[in-house]
């Protein structure tokens, strides 16, 4: 299949095309810190697609204001750009009084600026130079700890290399106080780190949730493989996205 | 000031007419059953304004599709709403193949569609008739268990009545492993139900969470008190919302 990159319109439509056997490895993000998870890869990987985190990439994310040439600062009243770009630039938008819109993504806003000189898009470098627009202001991100987190999807899985991290998503018996309290002893018995937990709505009502839980280990370690195998004994629902190498 | 109702165009703007005794009650969504946490809102009350969460209050959401007088399922090809409505009802547009777009709110989404046969919107039945509007199918959203919790936000604290819930958000020291386990701990041996827990990222970086947590029982009451200042002990931050009545 060698190393093509093909564009998908959409973070489902990547996992997709790596079931149908159409491309070996899908990337899509799975986290932000700032804006934090994003819901749409972590429900797909709840709820729809069978597949293995086999890597994961962290990207520092640098959000620019982009322009037509010759616009300066004075001239913008409206800006464009995907919801999280916006939502990753609010402070700048508020102090600088121009009106905030949303684009499918960042570079459909540069796009659709082309030749209008009250508008700006924000996003990246590449967008910029794709469309002929100039960087009027760059890293405008409301805070300099802005990076995201990347996972590489495969149908299988990743062989261990000695410095691994394990993704799980699991929903805790509701009607069993101290579960998610349980849980964390399982892992806390035998020393083992988490590198993340996040909550999801179960899309089953307000209160009931599903938990994204990154720890060391790899799931061919004896070690992890008694853990998980607690843990879905004392879980309503299990699923281990894979073993990969820490980035 | 009476029970007069002012509208403001975002979340922020609602705290801060709290703040500026501009209203005396702001009312804000904060959680939704299908598509999680409003961050704005955990963001403001975490960071930015000392408010109180006074009371809560849940409203099933019902998602339409609006469409100009006449138009069949057979015209549209483009909906437009705001994300988060467009992400409720993401199967229906999947399967009836229409293009999505993001709008400000869903009111902004039902005026932009007007008079254009070709367009339809998303949103509730107050928007459909504010631009004379028809629901051309009802209860599009997903799933049926789309709810969205909202609060009510005051500078003062709520009295205990007997059934209450309070609401505090906190950070974990990053360097001490197992920290949320043992903070988890500190309920569980009094026996406090919780009945939500949301990380949400710190801003501070990858892997870095705030944690928000809700739990029965008031402020006032001793055994919540001590609770409080263990947990206070404990952390590297601790915020009270406040205690209010369960709905």
């Amino acid at each position: 299949m060698g190393d093509d990159l093909i564009p998908y319109c959409t973070i489902p439509a990547v996992m997709e095309s790596v079931i149908n056997n159409e491309t070996e490895y899908g990337v899509v993000p799975i986290e932000n810190s700032i804006e934090g998870p994003v819901g749409i890869t972590l429900d797909s990987l709840a709820h729809k697609f069978d597949l293995k985190i086999y890597n994961e990439i962290i990207i520092p994310i640098h959000q620019n204001l982009m322009v037509n040439p010759g616009t300066t600062m004075e001239d913008i009243e409206d800006v464009y750009s995907h919801a999280q770009a916006i939502a990753q630039c609010r402070e700048f938008i508020l102090k600088n009084k121009i009106q905030p819109h949303y684009a499918v993504s960042t570079a459909n806003a540069a796009k659709s600026i082309v030749g209008d000189k009250n508008k700006a898009a924000i996003g990246n470098v590449k967008a910029a130079e794709l469309y002929g627009l100039e960087i009027l202001k760059a890293n405008i991100q409301d805070t300099s700890n802005n990076e995201t987190r990347f996972v590489v999807l495969s149908k299988e899985d990743c062989r261990p290399t000695g410095r691994d991290k394990t993704s799980i998503i699991f929903s805790i018996y509701e009607d069993r106080p101290g579960s998610l309290y349980n849980i964390l002893g399982i892992f806390e018995k035998d020393n083992i780190n988490l590198t993340k937990i996040e909550s999801r709505p179960s899309k089953q009502g307000l209160g009931k949730y599903l938990f994204f839980v990154d720890f060391y280990g790899h799931v061919e370690d004896d070690k992890i493989r008694n853990i998980l195998s607690e843990i879905d004994e004392n879980t309503y629902f299990l699923k281990v996205l894979g073993s990969y190498p820490e980035f």
